[in-house]
């Protein structure tokens, strides 16, 4: 059966890696970018450089928009909105819940329809099992372009209706990645003072993120049900834990704003009476105004 | 052969784990806890409850203490400090790693052999495949006890004589564990704040944590090499994006302390003229005072 047509539009990594997977698997693919140049390589596959952005919205029914963030997707899309009447919009550019229901409300006026997508794995894995992307917006929408969407990603996700939900779960997910990798160069940071390399500490490090899946599981639970029990580890001896790292930190003249914040969060907590419960406790307590 | 004599000292959770382990391998194991009642299902399994610190200490040349802190250890171990002489002490309590190196150099004064320990994996795992435990401290003395403290875990590593690596590698270890953890509760609370419960996020944030590995690989060789290729992220993009996240969690009225702090060091990196370079290059910046 041949493949249906796709347009991808911004030509950054991502939206090369896209595009070369749409290639790859025989859709007929247009492609547009600002900066024309970046097209070379998916043109030499075969991919056909549109002239224009509206150009490139009117060859194909299915359009992936990917730049740098929901600015520069109005910057393009605006000046060709007239393309876009019965088009599907997918948007995987990274941006807030907020901006991306306002982006659908700005679809629909155009007369297309709208989906709004996060990528939550690099470039490379583009078009392999390795990769996820969530999608969120109608679903007879999604149900409609699936089979084009799965050559992406090894795991597609549909996460419901609000256009919004996408963007959400990116932004959360992005919060434990970043938090998390603040962490680790931290952790490095800290190490080096103390005459231990990075590839000494790295493989106990490594233990130490192999704990990260089951504490998930179990804080996942535990703050659906509103029950926090402790069991591994409670707020106050995660308070003294973190206190006891700050002043390693301090003591070789390391940066200690993240721990010191984390530390400030669980003192609150110990403060309103929830020393004793589970870490999962802290859920609760960072989602609402200090007492 | 039979197996050699231990004492372990303390017998909060961890304490009767390790205690249990040389009980169930068949180590004639004496046992002492500021708190005796503790020690009834020890003895119950064929431990000898000993009547003081210093009988506990008699008992055998292996004597493991694991208390809440190093204030406790000497709080237990002084007034008993005469039957130190000539035993081997294996302090399995957490704390820093000067204290570490200036209790060696108290059980050095008692004549006593000292290992400081880190124990990097919960109570559940002690004495099964899965546990981690770090040993500091001689070498001769490690090897003396090699065999005994196997009993204890699956990987039981030495990382050199300086009585403070096993504690300054913990510190560092909690590091990521701790930021980590608070990484995992906030991106809970901001999903809750946008109708996703818990469960619904946890298998995209187990996918997550599951990229985290070959990060502490990758940036492990940057940091000992001193070069920081962005290949992934960069310190502007990294910047950028915990500024979206503050953005979504402020909108919801979630405390966005930590993700300030961290975004503080990646904008002191581009403020640097690192903006480009990649993430790792923070554990550099961190580890030397602003400019
Ligand atoms: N790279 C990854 O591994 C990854 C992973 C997950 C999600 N994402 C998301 O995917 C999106 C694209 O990322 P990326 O890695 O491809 O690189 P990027 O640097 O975020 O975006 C570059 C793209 O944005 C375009 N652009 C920037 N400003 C523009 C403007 N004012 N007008 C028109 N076009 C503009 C660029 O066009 P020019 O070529 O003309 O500059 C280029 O096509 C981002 O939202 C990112 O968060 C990326
Ligand atoms: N639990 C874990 O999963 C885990 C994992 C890794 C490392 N560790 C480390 O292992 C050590 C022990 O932890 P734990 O989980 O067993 O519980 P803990 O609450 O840290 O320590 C409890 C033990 O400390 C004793 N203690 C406290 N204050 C004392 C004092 N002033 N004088 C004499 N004894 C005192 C308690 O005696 P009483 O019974 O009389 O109160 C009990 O034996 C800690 O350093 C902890 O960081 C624990």
């Amino acid at each position: 059966m041949s493949k249906s047509p796709v347009t991808v539009v911004g030509l950054g990594p991502m939206g090369q890696a896209l595009a070369g997977a749409f290639v790859e698997a025989g859709h007929p693919t247009t492609v547009w970018n600002r900066t024309a140049a970046k097209a070379e390589a998916l043109v030499a596959r075969g991919a056909v450089l549109a002239p224009t952005a509206a150009d490139a919205l009117a060859a194909s029914e299915l359009v992936i928009v990917c730049v740098i963030d929901y600015d520069a997707v109005h910057e393009i899309l605006e000046p060709a909105a007239g393309a876009l009447k019965g088009r599907t919009l997918v948007n995987l550019t990274a941006d807030s819940p907020e901006r991306a229901r306002s982006t659908a409300a700005w679809a629909a006026e155009q007369g297309a329809d709208y989906l709004d997508g996060a990528i939550m794995t690099p470039t490379v894995t583009i078009g392999t099992p390795a990769a996820v992307v969530l999608f969120s917006g109608p679903e007879n929408v999604f149900a409609a372009h699936r089979s084009a969407l799965e050559t992406l990603a090894g795991t597609t996700a549909y996460l419901g209706a609000d256009h919004g939900r996408a963007a959400a779960h990116d932004v959360a997910l992005l919060d434990i990645f970043w938090t998390a990798m603040s962490g680790i160069v931290h952790a490095f940071a800290l190490a080096k003072a103390e005459n231990i390399s990075a590839q000494e500490l790295a493989p106990f490090a490594q233990g130490i993120v192999g704990l990260l899946p089951d504490i998930v599981t179990d804080f996942a639970a535990e703050v659906d049900e509103g029950t926090y029990p402790n069991h591994v580890t409670n707020v106050n001896s995660a308070a003294a834990g973190m206190a006891h790292i700050i002043h390693a930190a301090e003591d070789r003249g390391i940066d200690v704003g993240v721990l010191r914040a984390a530390e400030a969060v669980a003192r609150r907590a110990a403060a309103e009476g929830h020393g004793a419960d589970g870490f999962s406790r802290l859920t609760e307590v960072l989602g609402r105004p200090s007492a």
